[in-house]
C-alpha cells in the first residue's frame, strides 16, 4: 500500500472554545495490515459536543486525548484490505476511528455495519451513539409514559431531534427548546413536536410556563445554564432530569451551577447523568429499533454533512458551538 | 376548659434570617373539643431546618404558613381532653401541632404513639420525621450497600446522625462532614463513623479525597452549598446524591447552584430530591425497625432540649441556623 494518510492531532489544549492552533495536520503513509488486522478507509466523522470534554485533561468518563495524538472521533468506513477473516475487504465498520482518513485496526473495538439496512452515515447518528443516547435517555432513564410532558433541549441536534420523536412515539406531549425559528419550524411541522420554543429569542420562562400547565415529567437537558434552571422551575412532582449534556457549559471559562436545584428536593424528583456506553449490550435491540422506526417513516433523520477533508474539522467543530446545525452534523471525506 | 394557649404566630415573612418581627405571641383561651375532638397539650416542639422553607411564600411540597397562622411545628403532646373515642385521655399523639401551648384536633391528622416503646420527644425526632428521613434516604434511594463509600454533610444534625448510623448497620464506609470538632469527635468516638472533617475548619476539598480513595457511592447532602460541590467533584461511577435539604441555602439571599452537576454525567450518577412524605405507609416498618435498633444500643440518639415557652422558638430556631446543635433541636415545653 502506498496510501497517505492525513490526520488531525490534538497538539495544545484549549480554554474556552478551541482554537485552530489545537490542532496539526500531519501525513504519514497508511502501514500494512498485520495479521489479524484490517485497514479501514474512512467515509464519515462523526462531529459531537462530548468531543470538546476529550480535548481536557480532566479525568472523565473516558480518558483525555493525549496531545500528539489523533483527534478521537466516531467514524464509518469501509475495509480496504483485511487480514482478519471476520472482517472481509468490503466491510462496512463503525468506531472510535479518529479524525483521519485510514485507520488500522484488529477489530476488536469495531462494530460492522449494514449499509442495506440504512445509509452508512445513519451509524453515527439516528442508529450510532447520538440516537442510542436519545433512546436509552428516553426510554430508561426519563421513563417517558403516554401523557408525560417531556421537554428537550438542543431539540434539533442530533440526539435531541431524535429524543422528542422517541417521546412522541411514546404517546408523550413534547415541548422542543432550540436556537431560532428555522429549527423550531423544523420540529413543529417535520417532527410533530407540540410546541417549540427558540429560547435565543423567546421569553424561555414565560414561554416555558405557558407550555406546561401540567408541567415537566420528563427533562431531557442537552444545553444546561439557563435553560436548565428553567426546566428545574417546572418540574412535575416526581419529575425526571435525563442528563445528556450541557453544551453550554462546555467552553465555558467560569463555571455555572443550576440555582433551582432544590426543586428536585420540593418535588422528590431526579436528576441523573447519562452515559450511553453503559447500554452496549443493548444496542442491538436499540438499532433495530431505531431503524425500523426510520423505515416506517416514524423517525425523521436529517443530516448536516460537511464535505471535504480533515483540514475542515475544526471550523465544523465551531459550527457546532456556534449553534449552526439543524440535526446530525457529520463531515463527509472524499 | 378556663386553660390559656400562649402561640407564636408568622406576622411577616423573612429575607434571609429569620428576625424577631416575623412573630407575634399571641394569646387566646383554649376553646372545649366538638364531637370527635381532642385537645392536647404540647410537650415538645420539633425545630427543624425545613421551617425556613414553610415561611416562605413559594410554591412548595406543602403550602407556605399563611401571614397570622399559628407557626406550622411538628410536635408531640398528650390529650388532655377527649370528645373521640379513639384518642382517649393521656394518650400521646405526634402531628403538626404548631408552636403552640394547646391543640384541637379531630385526630385524622394525629398519629397515636407508644411512650413506653420510647420517650415520647423521640417520636419528633429519631423516630418521627428525621428519624424517617434519614431511613428513607439511605435505604431508598440512597441504596447503601455493604462495602460502599457514604459521604453525609450536617452529619451530627438530627437527620445526618442518623442517617450515618444507618449507613454503619448497612456495612458502609461512613464520612461525616459537620460544623466543627466537637461534632466530629461525636461522630467518631460515639456514632462509629470512620472519618469526620469539620469543614468549617479543615480544607474539605483534601480531607474529602483522602477520606475516599474509592470515591463516593452514596453522598447524602443536608447542607448545599460548597459541600454539595465538592462531594459531586468525587462521586463514584453509578453513585447516588440523596438531596435531603441544603440548609446553607435556606437563608442565603444570593441563591448558588452546584457547578460541578456535570460530574452526574460523567459518573452516570443520579441527584435525587427525598420528601419523606412520600413513605407514609411504610412508616410503621421503619419505626419499629429505628426502635429496635435503639433498644438495641446499635443506633445513639442525642437530643439538644431548650427548656421553656413558645417564646424561645425564635432563638432555638437562630441556633439551628448558627449549626449550634448537635443531633434533635428540640424545645420542651412545660
Amino acid at each position: 500500500m502506498s496510501a497517505i494518510n492525513h490526520q488531525l492531532r490534538l497538539v495544545s489544549r484549549p480554554t474556552g472554545l478551541p482554537e485552530r492552533s489545537c490542532w496539526e495536520l500531519t501525513t504519514e503513509p497508511v502501514p500494512t495490515p498485520a495479521n489479524g488486522e484490517v485497514m479501514i478507509e474512512v467515509s464519515h466523522i462523526s462531529v459531537d459536543p462530548a468531543m470538546r470534554g476529550w480535548m481536557t485533561d480532566r479525568p472523565s468518563y473516558i480518558p483525555p486525548v493525549a496531545l500528539g495524538e489523533v483527534m478521537r472521533a466516531p467514524a464509518v468506513g469501509r475495509v480496504i484490505a483485511s487480514n482478519n477473516q471476520a472482517l472481509p475487504t468490503g466491510s462496512w465498520v463503525t468506531g472510535l476511528l479518529g479524525v483521519q482518513e485510514y485507520a488500522i485496526s484488529d477489530g476488536s473495538d469495531l462494530v460492522r455495519v449494514d449499509p442495506d439496512r440504512a445509509p452508512v452515515s445513519l451509524y453515527i447518528g439516528a442508529l450510532g451513539i447520538p440516537g442510542l443516547t436519545a433512546y436509552f435517555g428516553m426510554r430508561d432513564i426519563g421513563r417517558a409514559a403516554p401523557g408525560d410532558t417531556v421537554v428537550v433541549s438542543g431539540a434539533a441536534g442530533a440526539v435531541g431531534s431524535i429524543a422528542v420523536q422517541i417521546a412522541k412515539i411514546a404517546g408523550c406531549r413534547v415541548i422542543g427548546v432550540a436556537g431560532g425559528p428555522e429549527k423550531c419550524a423544523w420540529l413543529t411541522e417535520d417532527l410533530g413536536v407540540d410546541v417549540a420554543i427558540a429560547y435565543k429569542s423567546d421569553d424561555l420562562g414565560a414561554r416555558l410556563r405557558e407550555a406546561t400547565p401540567d408541567r415537566i415529567d420528563v427533562f431531557f437537558d442537552n444545553v444546561g445554564g439557563e435553560v436548565l434552571d428553567r426546566g428545574l422551575a417546572r418540574l412535575a412532582v416526581h419529575g425526571r432530569i435525563v442528563l445528556c449534556g450541557g453544551i453550554s457549559q462546555y467552553n465555558a471559562t467560569s463555571p455555572w451551577g443550576p440555582v433551582n436545584y432544590l426543586s428536585l428536593i420540593t418535588n422528590r424528583a431526579s436528576m441523573t447523568g447519562l452515559i450511553v456506553f453503559d447500554y452496549e449490550d443493548r444496542y442491538p435491540e436499540a438499532i433495530d429499533k431505531l431503524a425500523t422506526w426510520i423505515d416506517e417513516g416514524r423517525l425523521i433523520v436529517r443530516e448536516q454533512i460537511v464535505k471535504g477533508g480533515i483540514e475542515q474539522f475544526h471550523d465544523t467543530l465551531l459550527s457546532l458551538f456556534a449553534g449552526d446545525n439543524t440535526g446530525k452534523l457529520l463531515l463527509e471525506l472524499g
